[in-house]
C-alpha cells in the first residue's frame, strides 16, 4: 500500500478548511480578531505509550493531548496536521488507530488538514491550531498573590495505572478500569478552557505532573503557592494497598493528567462553583498563591516532603 | 540535560509571533485578507537520511523540505513548530542540527514558535505556516491544456548522490560535491513561488521526482502531458560515467529536488525568462500539457519507456 493510499483510506475526512488534505499545503482562514493558537506534541512508542495498547485508544490520546494544550489556552481547536512513521502497514492498526484519532477529533470539532506518512519506528507527530479572541487567551504569567489554585476532575489515575502496568503495584481488578481510562482515554477539558476566559489569571494542563506543571505558572508569575493535600482530588481506590507515597508520588508528580490547573481570584469562587456544576466537571480548589518563592504542601498541618519532580524524557 | 534545558539551550531564538515558545501554545495573527497554509513533513533516520550526515545538514534540509511546500504554494513561510525525538542528549548534535535549521529557518523568515522534545528514535516532524494572499495560491488543480510545462534549476543531483552513498554508482570525485550538495542543502523557490502568483495555473514541488508529482497535477487538473527529454535540466557530469538509464531513473523519478514544477499560459514565456534571469534561477520550460490522458516523455523523437515512478516509503 503506497503513501497516498493510507492517506485516502485511513485519514481524509471531510475537512472544515478552503483546501485540505491533497496539495502541498492546506488552506485555512482565521476569523478577524482573532489569533491563533498553534502547539505540538509527539508520541512515541516505549516512551509514551506501549505499543501493544489498543490503537483506537493510542489514536484517541494522541490527539487529545493536542487538544488539551487548546483547552489550556482558552482556544477553540479547529485544525490539526498528523505526521506518523509507520514500522509496516497493518491495516488493522491503521484502521483503530485512526477511528480513536478522528472519535476525539470530532468530540472536539478538529478537522484534519494534512500531514506526513512514512515509514520509521512508530511515531505520531501533531500539530494542532485553534483560534482564541485576540488578547483573550489563558497564560501561564497571570497568577496573583492571593489567588485561589484550581484543579479540573481527578489526579493520578494514569499514574497509578502505569505502576501497576510496569509491575510495581496491584490495582484490584474492580479499580482497574477506572484507572486505565484515566490512562488511554484522558477528556480535554476545552468547554472549561472557553469558560475560564476572563476568569482564570493563569493557567495549563497537567501534563508532567501536578508539582511540575503548577511550578510553570509559579515561575512565569514570580510567585509561590501552597496546596494542601487532604483536598487535592485523588482516584477513588479503597480495595487496591496504595501506600501514601505512591498516592503522593502519583497525584502530585504522576502526570499524564490533562487536567487543567487555573488561578482565580476569590471573587470567582460562586462563579466557578457554578460552573463545576453546568459542566459536570469537579473543580477543587486546592491551595493559594503567595508572594514567597516555593511551592509547599500542607498534609495533616505539616509541610509534606515533595515527592520527586514529574516526568522527564531526558531526567 | 532535561527537556526544558534542550529547548532553551538549542530551539528558543526571537519569534515573530505575539506568544513564542514557553507556553502551552503559540499565539500569532494572520493578516486580514490573507489566508494560512499549513503543511508538514516527518524525517526519519534511516528512512530520510543517513544518521551519521552531519547534522547540519540534517537541521537545514528537515526545514527546507517544509519551506518548500510553502514556496509550491506560492505562500510566505512565517512559522514553524518543531517536533524531535532523540534517541540521547549529543550536545555537539544538537549545537550543528539546530544551526541548521535555524539557518534554513533566517533564510526564508520562518520563526520556530513552539514544539515538543522527546526520547526515541531520531525523528524530525516539522509543522509549517505561512500567509498567502486569499485566492492567490497555487494549487496542483489548474492546469489548461496548451498550457507550457516549466521546472526550475536541476534535477536529478541528490538522487545521483544517493546511489553513489549506497555503492551503486561510481562517481568522480571532482563531481560529487555538487551532487552533496542538491541532497543535503536543497535551496526552497520561495522567491519564484511568489512571483508564480497570478502566472502559474498549477505548481507543486518535486519531492518523489518530476513524473510522480506532474502526474498530480495532471490528475487533479484532468489532463495529460508530453516532456522532452532532451530539455530537461539534468546535472552536469562528464567525468562519471552514468548509463543513460540510470540518468533517466535520477532525473525523472528519483526525487528530493525541491525544485518547482509549474505550468504557465505560453503568453507568459517572456515573463518567466525574465524572472529567471532576476532570481537567477534556471526555468526550463520542458513540455506542455496535452488533452490526452497520460504523461509521455519524448527522446529523439520517440515515446520512452518511463522509468519507475518516485520514491514510496510503503512502495
Amino acid at each position: 500500500m503506497a503513501e497516498f493510499d493510507i492517506i485516502a483510506t485511513y485519514f481524509t475526512r471531510q475537512a472544515q478548511a478552503d483546501v485540505g488534505i491533497g496539495d502541498d499545503a492546506a488552506l485555512i482562514r482565521v476569523r478577524a480578531g482573532y489569533q491563533l493558537a498553534v502547539s505540538a506534541d509527539m508520541s512515541v512508542a516505549g516512551t509514551h505509550f506501549f505499543a501493544e495498547i489498543d490503537p483506537f485508544a493510542i489514536g484517541w490520546k494522541s490527539m487529545a493531548v493536542n487538544v488539551s494544550d487548546m483547552a489550556a489556552m482558552g482556544a477553540e481547536p479547529k485544525w490539526a496536521t498528523l505526521s506518523i512513521a509507520l514500522p509496516e502497514v497493518d491495516a488493522a492498526w491503521l484502521q483503530g488507530f485512526s477511528e480513536g484519532l478522528f472519535a476525539c477529533a470530532d468530540a472536539f470539532g478538529v478537522s484534519l488538514i494534512g500531514g506526513d506518512t512514512t515509514r520509521g519506528p512508530l511515531n505520531i507527530a501533531i500539530n494542532i491550531m485553534g483560534e482564541v479572541p485576540h488578547g483573550e487567551a489563558l497564560r501561564r504569567n497571570g497568577a496573583q498573590v492571593g489567588d485561589d489554585i484550581w484543579v479540573s476532575g481527578v489526579l493520578g489515575g494514569a499514574a497509578l495505572w502505569l505502576q501497576h502496568r510496569l509491575g510495581k503495584l496491584a490495582i484490584h481488578a474492580d479499580e482497574l478500569p477506572m484507572l486505565a481510562e484515566a490512562m488511554h482515554h484522558p477528556q480535554p477539558r476545552v468547554l472549561l478552557g472557553l469558560a475560564l476566559r476572563g476568569i482564570a489569571s493563569a493557567a495549563l494542563d497537567i501534563s508532567d505532573g501536578l508539582l511540575s506543571d503548577l511550578g510553570h505558572i509559579l515561575k512565569a508569575s514570580q510567585v509561590g503557592a501552597v496546596l494542601d493535600w487532604g483536598v487535592v482530588p485523588k482516584p477513588v481506590i479503597q480495595r487496591s494497598q496504595v501506600n501514601p507515597a505512591t498516592l503522593h508520588q502519583a497525584v502530585l508528580a504522576g502526570g499524564d493528567d490533562y487536567e487543567l490547573c487555573f488561578t482565580a481570584s476569590p471573587v470567582h469562587r460562586q462563579t466557578l462553583i457554578a460552573l463545576s456544576a453546568q459542566l459536570a466537571l469537579p473543580l477543587t480548589r486546592i491551595g493559594q498563591i503567595k508572594a514567597e518563592d516555593g511551592l509547599q504542601v500542607i498534609v495533616e498541618g505539616q509541610s509534606m516532603e515533595l515527592p520527586q519532580k514529574g516526568y522527564e524524557h531526558f531526567g
